[in-house]
């Protein structure tokens, strides 16, 4: 089968999911961000490179962050930025998401950024839309989130420079999140030599190893002499749906201290999507601490955007 | 009494309503579409017609569809672009309109593109507002929604050509709405040899047929070998106040399907302003088929309105 | 201590408040909007100064007015504009304020322009963001409104031009007004002759006089042969506190009226924040009359926010 987010020619269309992308995909994305990272020094940050090109901005859920680092990647390459309020649109008269789409397509749009509850909404619009258009997943459901995945690959090559001798360890709640999800494709994808996922047992997948990691539920025990640790956001949503125990339990079990963080390498770095909930899944003096590489990751956000918008509409382009 | 649209000259420096317009100005508008109608496709879709410019979105009624293409439009005239929020604007503080409007006039913007619930505000702003100003009816109450109705004479000729050997059947609920009342202004203006509704009695306004329209209650009379159909939306708010029967009865009298459709030339083409309501007012086939024009309607949208804002603003600097 | 707004060099790297400012500073606020405001007259009204910057309005209450023309003076400047929707940001996830200014320092963004009910949020965003940020105060509480203040300031320099024989009243709840506050320091650093509040006892601070002005509880007599009197908007929200009468009294003894401003000198003007209660703290005709300058405040509002902007920026590069 095709492979969707692809071209003709082999090369990236759709940034969709980290699944079915070779390293060769994945390590040109992170060298295109390096290009675009001694611009934020400048005075004037922004490159032609859009310049003249639509990009939609297609949130069904809210999320200020990934938004608001869409928007100025798309500024920065000097693209006009249409955000569709969707609580207001047309959808909400009872318009079919495909119509939405066809609608936006007619106005020679370029670029859908799509977050949608629900698993495989960016998938099905590239499926259906204008082979002109590229389609850029910000998030769909508990499927994958790549475009926060490579901004944390880059933030770790940054740091460690070579995947092959890295040991990463995720906490949290995997078996509820994209993020996850995403970044175990994308560290075994970049050849990671270990990647270990720690979590109550009820917050785990069942045969989480056949995705290429090593399940711990004891925070000390999967810790131990890791590279890099990434923190998981704690939905507390899931709270009252009995698979958690209170936060301050949550805490006590799974929370990163400092006492813990000495069980990693001594030049671990730590990383958070955000927003962090400090003292429930991540001690204070941590996220603000010298091994916290979580504003790096911020960041690291837009430029990896800038690379991923301009190579997936480039790529269109010669398709 | 003077035309306020016109400047002294007689060009168009408002855009709130076809009345009073002659079929100069809007050949004017549709052949300066076109001009713009080749920029879609280029690589940079951006001209530098208005830059410097302010447009105002002055939406108090909510619509995506149409206040996206006012906006698309103007950033690709290179305008910049300001949507004032109604609900949370200074008019809920209890602001009258005429002090909103003095107020942004002060801040030295150059157009509104006004979209209300009252008949006739888009006229009262031009009234009232600087000189220097330009005034767009973005559809007001059941009075007029002059840019559609503009977008749809574009297509129409695309498509047909010449007005003077057309048949145009206009079908739904042709007492309340804006772009019927508009489309049949623009379709006597542009000359077209006959223009049909075809409503429910309960859905006509009294003595139609002062319009310049022959009035059909029965689908199957009304579609006979015309060469250009019209749906109108189906507004379900409708429904409730006893005006309509239900949905289904709807489209079992009204809606278009693929047998009625076979009335009308066969090379007639199927128009909708959108949102379509599917399975109500048209066919989903129909909508989708190689007949429906529905989505080049979108379109034309954005070209149109380039040309009008354009205009208008022009005018506006010679008056 | 240090003055937070001030560089090594002296200079405004902040707008936080009036206070602590001297008279050369609000000077050159003043000339540099001067230099801007030949601009609005032209048909293209940008200068390229703040192309590439990113300039974020933090609004943590509604403002259409002033943030509609923070929103112009940046596009106008050709700067790049983010706004936050407080409503649905991180911050409603539980993000503290200081995390939210963390995120959006690493997005390397310019400039916050931060409105806050809380007094002293401005401050507390100065002292703790990035030094390359600058920060603008658009309101904070009961505490200071320095850029409504300034764009005042410009309007009386621009109608009577030596601030040294000026009497100034300004009539309203001066208890709860963040703009008198700030419009008393403003006046008082500019050498203004003689400021006068005219409230009633209950909607005056105590001990006013110390603020350097003269009170007076009639307004009758506080009007007597002023050169500019400034009315502040009466916050109907008060009336339910039993701090104020009915709004009918409020007008019987404190508002504008024909023949109450009658009492002042023959060419003196009127000011108004906007937006007005007509015919609560203002008689309508004054509102409309020659002696009005409001509408000349609005676009005032824009060149001294250019100005405010542009300076804070440039000195903040060079600190």
């Amino acid at each position: 089968m095709k492979n969707l987010q692809l071209n003709t020619e082999g090369k990236l269309k759709h940034f969709l999911s980290i699944d079915g992308l070779s390293k060769e995909i994945l390590t040109e994305i992170l060298d295109t961000a390096e290009s675009f990272s001694s611009m934020s020094e400048k005075q004037v940050k922004k490159v032609p490179l859009l310049r003249g090109k639509t990009i939609v901005n297609l949130f069904f859920e809210n999320s200020t962050r990934t938004r608001t680092t869409f928007e100025l990647a798309a500024t920065r390459l000097s693209a006009d930025v249409l955000s569709i309020n969707i609580a207001t649109s047309a959808t909400s008269k009872g318009e079919s998401l495909l119509d939405t789409i066809r609608n936006l397509e007619a106005m020679h749009v370029d670029m859908f950024i799509v977050r949608h509850a629900i698993s495989g909404a960016g998938h099905f619009i590239a499926q259906n839309t204008a082979p002109h258009i590229s389609v850029i997943n910000a998030g769909d459901g508990q499927h994958a989130h790549p475009t926060q995945a490579m901004l944390d690959m880059f933030t770790i090559r940054q740091y460690k420079h070579d995947f092959s001798q890295l040991k990463v360890a995720i906490i949290g709640d995997i078996l509820h999140s994209r993020v996850a999800r995403s970044q175990i494709q994308a560290l075994n994808t970049l050849g990671c030599k270990e990647v270990r996922v720690i979590a109550p047992k009820t917050l785990l997948p069942s045969h989480v190893e056949s995705l290429g990691v090593t399940a711990f539920n004891c925070i000390e025990e999967g810790l131990e002499d890791v590279d890099v640790i990434i923190m998981l956001r704690l939905q507390k949503e899931r709270m009252t749906s009995a698979l958690l125990p209170s936060e301050r339990e949550y805490f006590k079990c799974f929370g990163l201290t400092e006492e813990r963080l000495k069980l990693a390498k001594g030049n671990a770095i730590v990383m958070h999507p955000g927003p962090i909930n400090r003292g429930v899944e991540i001690e204070s003096s941590i996220a603000d601490g010298p091994q916290s590489v979580i504003l790096k990751q911020v960041s690291n956000g837009i430029i990896v955007r800038m690379a991923i918008m301009s190579l997936t509409l480039q790529n269109n382009g010669e398709a």
